[in-house]
């Protein structure tokens, strides 16, 4: 197969004429236009942290090139067992960058399921958060063979429990934050593995691909009304079918990503107020909880929330509740083969 | 070729493995969606005359199956001189859903450039609104071969001079409004043709293809906000760029089309008032136009404007006084090879 300069493999359509010009739509080609044009502009928070759109690209650049050099390249699976936490965020770029396969894992999970997760998806590497080290621990001793153990040492989490053989930080100190990553061949390849829970036996794979991620991403932004001025809570997991997209689509808009440790009121109130949250996703029973948060949970805030949930519709008395607080539900319907939101319930006039 | 149930090839991916359930992208897709999910809700606005998505979508049916009837198929050009009325609107849906090729002509083209275009570009079929009936009809005189024309009969326009064989209006009513059409076979596939005013020779013919017009259209559509409440007005010519792809993606986000023949302020006023208009393109001149608009022409709305506009950037004097006016200007820059706008001027904060 002939290359073109990039060493990349010149590519034919999808009628099998070659293209010499044509570039594969990939959702990390997100974070390279808002780094470019919004630098300064915050792109994550997490507690006390602020990332700039620059640093945020920085971060994922030290990231797949840290990777790169010890020896994780295309194809290759690299697991993530973490709640919505930046290094989560950071690995749904760096990790499809490399044209790798990001698995990011459900941290309810027990330890045999988990075991399974990592042997079938054939992870070369797991970034694994403290709060998990027991099940990791437990699922590690159940493998066979041996993978980069990577210790997320969230600074808004638990102390680390050392399981691998380097930190998340001293990770990416080993990286260049200027690494020219080699982008997918194809946008047909995969970028993401996401297994069910295994509900009716072991957990099934779904494989998502750089197309399929990009275009729902885009879609998920104009149906959702992200813009550049959008702030994003992080309230459904990220593991959750790439966080419905919006691990992509956030960043597409050149919104601000709010990062979320633990789905609960006394979090989740008071950043909508603190960062002037506009829009978070979460399933029915993140609305359920915030209408039944104990009064002094509850914090006013002046501007409208949109919030969009999924799977069965919540009962008309929750979305009353909520539009009182100053919600504006959305529901969507979808599933982890189809990106997750495949269908949203389009507002009718009049 | 294999084909599948349709009839349509198998597809192939860009590295040549085939695909049976590949979607080719095409922008006709946006008004399936939209007729699909607000049926009721109001399309294309044009004088006292409005159209639902649902009639919207049904008038494409019925031209792309007339035509089809009229023997045009795919690769087969299809001409439009015309300005921003209902029919190069619904022309931007039909001939493509044909495979065919859509060459919207610039009206301020002299009968001998048309001519050029009309042979260069082959066209099979002629749409021509009555106001331009002296420069077609010169130009047809120069060309050799046989063309269907249709005399586009505006209400909105000057009396009808026959020049054509069928009136619009009967060539609707001879086509099925639900009507099967078969798409692009490949997403790299023609669906439009555009010239050049040809200043340093012949013009010179640029063509979309329906990937980058999806594409395009999805990206201006985010990056231009548009909602599903949002109110587009065209003062920016649809042969221009197909309207900078907002043919589509005003389509795209199930908004409403305002058309307007004349680009004027004595008639744009109005329309933002009356139609409650969100969002307009338009050249430096039209900024202009409405910033040294008589007093008794200007008419007050309150709700904001959004203006996007192209080339060079309006002397601040201009930006200023649009601003008090109401409106809110992004700048864009862009070429007929980059399906109009390329880049824009993103807002920085602070």
């Amino acid at each position: 197969m002939a290359s073109d300069a990039r060493g990349h493999p010149a590519h034919a359509d999808a009628l099998g004429r070659r293209r010499a010009n044509y570039v594969a739509l990939s959702p990390v080609q997100f974070l390279e236009r808002s780094a470019l044009i919004w630098p300064g502009k915050v792109a994550v928070r997490h507690g006390r942290t602020a990332y700039t759109y620059a640093e945020f690209e920085q971060r994922c650049r030290r990231l797949a090139s840290a990777l790169a050099r010890r020896g994780i390249g295309r194809g290759d699976t690299v697991a993530v067992m973490a709640p919505n936490i930046p290094a989560l965020l950071e690995a749904h770029y760096a990790v499809p960058a490399l044209g790798a396969v990001l698995n990011a894992l459900n941290y309810r999970l027990d330890a045999r399921t988990i075991a399974f997760c990592l042997a079938h998806g054939e992870a070369k590497a797991l970034l694994a958060d403290a709060e998990f080290a027991e099940t990791i621990k437990a699922a590690l001793a159940e493998l066979d063979g041996k993978l980069l153990v990577v210790d997320l040492d969230d600074p808004e989490g638990p102390s680390a429990t050392r399981l691998g053989s380097v930190s998340y930080p001293a990770l990416l100190a080993e990286g260049d934050p200027g690494f020219a990553w080699p982008g997918p061949d194809d946008e047909w390849d995969a970028l993401a593995l996401l297994y069910t829970s295994g509900t009716t036996g072991d957990p099934k794979g779904v494989v998502y691909h750089h197309r399929g991620a990009y275009l729902n991403a885009l879609g998920n932004a104009l149906a959702f009304g992200l813009k550049p001025d959008s702030v994003y809570l992080w309230t459904l997991p990220m593991f959750h079918c790439s966080g419905w997209t919006y691990t992509w689509a956030v960043t597409a808009a050149g919104a601000t990503h709010v990062c979320l440790r633990r789905v609960e009121p006394a979090r989740i109130f008071p950043a909508i107020r603190d960062w002037r949250v506009t829009h978070m996703c979460g399933a029915p029973i993140v609305l359920n909880m915030l209408v039944h948060a104990p009064a002094e949970v509850r914090l006013r805030f002046e501007h409208p929330v949109e919030v969009a949930t999924g799977g069965a519709a919540p009962p008309s008395a929750v979305i009353e509740a909520m539009e009182q607080m100053g919600f504006r539900v959305t529901h969507l319907y979808g599933l982890t083969e189809s990106y997750g939101p495949a269908t949203l319930c389009a507002a009718q006039e009049g």
